[in-house]
């Protein structure tokens, strides 16, 4: 297209180096359970020099913040557009919450990168999280539980503690996932992503008490 | 008394010396809020040497070990006796889940010391979490899971969806506990130990939909 033949040759190459670091931060958390790598892990998983991650991002918690900056946006898009809709407040939590059974699956390290960031990287970089992640996520989780105690749909909850707990539920299950097996005999799969989701959208709407 | 009166001068010693080492790590990982610290750290706040780690637990993972058994070794007893109580499977349960979150405000790093010793120091440390703590945690909760969903008080729930989404909810509050000031203005305080704990017995038995 006309638009894309227009930028110059180099801001191509620049986004795409950014984009494949970015990349294989994620592979290598993901496969290593673990948001400790090095800078040079990750230059051999991307076949591209240490030196581009100073360069874009300026040191390692910059391309972290990167990393998960570029892993929240979208979601916080989605939830914005589901909190705009015309349903019910149930079922913008139900599919709020599936959303994000469905993002820590896909991206297991996630939480612990929130928590590094937010925990042992000192004041800038939890700043940022909280500005790009926490409190706009806080505040649109809010906005449904909200909604539903303004109609009668829901008791009245206290957000600041819903907002960690359904967090901490949602990320349960991927959080021990190398374990599952072997104590559960759970593999993770798509059909138990799903059957997680229904289960934690049951108990946060339900709980585990028989409606007689 | 006479049994102890009767035991070796030096074995007092012994005792007096590991407690004050378990109980330097427990102080260190919860004041720091992590679980990554070196023997130096915990011989320095102990008063003691760290040859003694060496010599009383082998190597740090054996220290870790101990730690987490002598955390968790009282909790399974008390949990073994309320599941033999005359209470209805509602009062065990939420009995269970007041304690867990008791135990993980007074050891906030209990969560993320297991998660280390399972995910990242290899089969041994693992197979030994899974056999002194996961393993008979899981059983005891299924326990009273079961009972509540035979005698038609619960629904039926998976016992391993709700070991971990459980577990996870009652450590959720105190993960976060350096950020709850900044972003909800809850401060940690036994009040809102004791408000979380309603909260998350509420959300456990009933869920946040209002009942009609």
């Amino acid at each position: 297209m006309a638009a894309s033949a227009a930028e110059p040759a180099d801001d191509g190459l620049v986004t795409g180096s950014k984009q494949r670091l970015i990349q294989a931060a994620r592979d290598l958390m993901t496969e290593r359970n673990t948001v400790d790598f090095s800078l040079q892990h990750v230059a051999a998983r991307s076949g591209l020099n240490a030196a581009l991650v100073k360069y874009h991002f300026g040191n390692k918690d910059g391309f972290l913040l990167a990393v998960l900056r570029s892993d929240i946006e979208r979601e916080l898009k989605r939830l914005e557009l589901l909190v705009a809709l015309r349903l019910s407040p149930t079922e913008k939590l139900t599919t709020h919450i599936e959303a994000m059974i469905d993002v820590y699956f896909r991206k297991p390290y996630m939480e612990r990168l929130v928590h590094h960031l937010m925990h042992d990287r000192g004041d800038g970089p939890r700043n940022e999280v909280l500005a790009f992640f926490v409190k706009p996520l806080a505040r649109l989780e809010r906005q449904i539980l909200q909604e539903g105690i303004r109609n009668g749909e829901f008791k009245h909850v206290d957000p600041g503690f819903f907002y960690h707990a359904v967090g901490s539920l949602c990320d349960a299950l991927i959080r021990w996932h190398p374990e599952l097996w072997r104590v559960w005999g759970i593999a993770v799969s798509d059909d138990q992503r799903r059957k997680y989701g229904r289960f934690v959208t049951g108990l946060v709407l339900d709980g585990v008490v028989a409606k007689r």
